[in-house]
């Protein structure tokens, strides 16, 4: 029988390929989606139709963070443009302990079916100004379910899978079209619109990424 | 200027201790309610009501753990009813992760507000069953939040604050005698009825902490 690990699928580039990565790893992949509020929650319905696609469970967690204090939560903090990405600084989209609560649902998740990991498309290249995105918060946040959690205090702890952490975007691209990951429904926008931006670091980076695999990406963003 | 803190506060006797325990300490409180969907809802209200008596400012953040697996959340697994409560083994009111998914919003709440401490009233006498309830976890979690935080790699990481956690139900209420906890606030049962059950664990401990510490307990229960 196969292992089950639960992924956290955002509907972006990056999560969807791990969706892939996963099965790929002959787990049996339960989808974890989570509806925060967040500015582009149309990536929600993208991650829904992508877990349909693959007919893995899944389960949609609608949580908020009422104390705001990020540009992708508040939409009268304006989202950053950079035509020049700083890895190292922490941006204005950083929400406080993010990742923190995602992995927790996860984790939670994760016990409540029994599955021995949980993967997320967590990248230190790209997104190294998030300290949560880096391999040192995940090799502390497992400690802390091995010590937290039933399956941990019984010898069974939680594995954390992060595939994507020292990948370049160019590099998850090559991984995805490998894996056959469907580009063309992914969203990484941060704003929700019609079409995407073309101009928010999301954008910018998947952009990049595409050009630098030599693929064309399936989905037109404004120019 | 006080420092702030988020205590979360589940309108019980230990947390409303703690929250009293805070402020004793000189810290400006901030509680923090969680409505997870648990049988007894109604401590929500009695949390409400307790952080409206000390005039601290308080957030409800609405969550749904929907993959169940816990008789505190499922009606139809039977509450554990013991005359005596082994405190090594891990209850069916155990809910995968609660703590961790407590904390992650304690801690968001704590870096959008610039508090510096997160309490809580985790117990490791009466609930070393619960591994989220035991001091290694708390370190680890400590660390984790130290890495993985905006407010941790500035070098100003949240404190976890753990006040009951080598307490008896006995000192747990002498100390809140002290510190005037307005018991008659506070909500224990794991029903959510009228009045008390006087039979599940969290009513038994109540009953026998009150009896211990020779105070009455102004909340009648059923005998």
């Amino acid at each position: 029988m196969k292992n089950k690990a639960i992924v956290l699928l955002s509907g972006g580039l990056d999560s969807t390929t791990v969706l892939y990565y996963a099965k790929a790893k002959r787990f049996q992949p339960y989808a974890l989606i989570v509806d925060y509020g967040q500015r582009h929650r149309k990536e929600i319905k993208h991650a829904a139709k992508i877990a349909r696609l693959l007919k893995c469970p899944s389960h949609v967690v609608r949580i908020a963070f009422p104390w705001q204090g990020s540009s992708l939560l508040d939409k009268r903090i304006k989202l950053p443009y950079h035509t020049t990405i700083d890895p190292h600084k922490i941006p204005s989209t950083y929400v406080p302990g993010r990742n923190i609560v995602f992995l927790s649902f996860a984790v939670s998740y994760a016990e409540a079916v029994g599955a021995t990991g949980v993967f997320i498309g967590a990248n230190a290249i790209d997104y190294s100004g998030y300290p949560d995105c880096r391999p040192e918060f995940f090799r502390a946040y497992e400690t802390t379910i091995q010590r937290g959690m039933k399956s941990g205090v019984q010898g069974k702890a939680i594995k954390i899978y992060t595939p994507l952490i020292r990948k370049t975007k160019t590099q998850i691209i090559r991984l995805g079209r490998q894996l056959n990951v469907p580009f063309e429904l992914t969203w990484s926008c941060y704003q929700g619109g019609r079409i995407p931006c073309g101009r928010c670091d999301s954008c910018v980076l998947r952009r990049k990424g595409f050009e630098g695999a030599g693929v064309v990406d399936p989905v037109e963003m404004k120019k």
